[in-house]
């Protein structure tokens, strides 16, 4: 079988999981699709739009491309999913936003702030303060079967808006298939995000992607994914500091530990508040550092100190 | 000030966090302590015990040392611990038992195994799979100031049990004090343990421990820790294979993220059930992905590939 290279139709953008939807193109397990995606927000948020200006509409928040029809994927089968790369474009925006994300009580107004991400491998967040440039697309997904048809967040069974920053250039994802010819859909690109995206958004951006699609005739236990050595972030070789929240509730733990890292931000580095949590969700991580011991669990949240030029 | 080293009473043993210890030793805040710390479990449990052989007695499991008490601390402060130096013993244990870790229902029956630590910078977990011994202590902490008396698990507003395997060696802990002289105390030593402990054991062992403490005149929004570059570990350099969970409930997406990893050490690698639920506890991480969108979070586990002598 001839592995081909094929180019998603740009025009074919979407807002939600749909199985009335007709496949965009059809392809071989083995073959390789360009993308060309357009930043969540195309239109609603501009490079130096302010939250005042924006106007966020989340029934076309997110522009996916697809569906692609993997020829010969069933239900029950696994799509697996190689990230042969990913090209950021040259601005992005974060954003949080009333009643979301993971402090809304503390957070309860808008904040919008944009990125040039021109430089090089990294860009600007404050005076002193660069994050690392590692793209990946938020929504990578195959159809859930059910329900029929739904908005792209949150994520499901078959993938979708994941969010996992982990899934670089070099990496590769697994998903269950649902449908006939797995159905698969991408978009949401995001330049960097930590684990946990606590503010709401990532550093939003539009983005090229390639992906390689096969299908394996045979389940999978849970949507998996394998980073490769060369796809591993660096972004903790400097080390790190980090807060806990220590609490009966991994949720109530992991507020915890945020507001801590943002009370650290405002006092060490001078941020604003906003700023400090918007930095959060860039590139601080979430990891659940205890979760056995007698009811209490223990979540930390890491922040890279190589972000930070002075010490 | 002259800055001191002291050597902690071996015979100071205690088992719970009681404010009617007298202190072991009082120091000056920039002096140094060295603890000759027994594993947990002593006694319990020995080089090639089986767990029909183990008697485990959780009034007593933990053999703490201290209290500490650090001269002009007081409630409000700080104390800052600076981890000096770790030295595992030569062998270690672990275990999951009836009733209690991340997955109870899956794994009824208890399982003890034993490790050998005198190989050098890793143990063997089994044939083609090598552990990195990265030692720590599970419980270092300040007395809670209430209530007076508790067990050393869970862990509290003081720290106490954290279980976080990022407190190696170099790694420096900032922990709230609630009562004068701050009172502190550690023990519970990890020869190695991944994010959550999700077995309900790390790799357990005897350890020397040299810690350098300080007193900080202001208060600190939560339990926090920085790594340095050179205590970062090393473990995912060579990528992580790893499941996720997708639940609105973080608890329940652990355990989805836990379940898929076992099945597929058992599938890949060849493993025990049992021992995949081990190895996920010694050196499998937990990580919050996203915990922001639509009220569906992603929890995922990353096993380091490099544990894998063979790919």
């Amino acid at each position: 079988m001839v592995m081909r290279e094929h180019i998603a139709d740009p025009a074919r953008i979407h807002h939600e999981w749909d199985a009335d939807l007709e496949p965009a193109l059809s392809i071989n397990s083995g073959d390789t699709v360009h993308f060309d995606l357009k930043v969540a927000g195309e239109g609603q948020v501009w490079p130096g739009a302010t939250y005042e200006q924006s106007k966020f509409d989340f029934d076309t928040i997110y522009n996916l491309l697809g569906p692609v029809h993997v020829n010969g994927a069933e239900p029950g089968d696994t799509l697996e999913i190689e990230i042969l790369d990913l090209q950021a474009g040259d601005w992005a925006w974060a954003a949080f936003l009333p009643g979301m994300g993971l402090l809304p009580e503390d957070f309860p107004d808008g904040y919008v702030r944009t990125f040039d991400l021109t430089q090089g491998d990294t860009t600007t967040f404050a005076p002193g303060i660069e994050i690392p440039i590692s793209p990946f697309l938020g929504v990578m997904g195959n159809h859930p079967g059910e329900p029929a048809r739904q908005l792209p967040f949150p994520p499901h069974r078959a993938g979708g808006n994941m969010d996992n920053r982990h899934l670089t250039r070099g990496a590769t994802l697994w998903l269950p298939v649902f449908v006939d010819g797995a159905m698969f859909s991408c978009g949401d690109p995001h330049a960097a995000q930590g684990d946990g995206e606590v503010c709401v958004t990532a550093v939003e951006c539009p983005m090229k992607a390639s992906l390689r699609f096969r299908v394996h005739k045979q389940g999978i236990a849970a949507p998996s994914f394998r980073v490769p050595a060369p796809a591993v972030s660096t972004k903790d070789v400097g080390g790190y500091h980090a807060t806990m929240g220590i609490d009966a509730d991994l949720m109530a733990g992991a507020k915890k530990a945020t507001r801590a890292m943002i009370e650290w931000l405002v006092a060490e580095h001078g941020l604003t508040r906003a700023d400090a949590y918007v930095l959060c969700s860039a590139v601080g991580d979430l990891r659940i550092i205890e979760i056995v011991d007698s009811g209490v669990w223990t979540v930390a949240m890491t922040m890279p100190l190589s972000i930070f030029q002075t010490a």
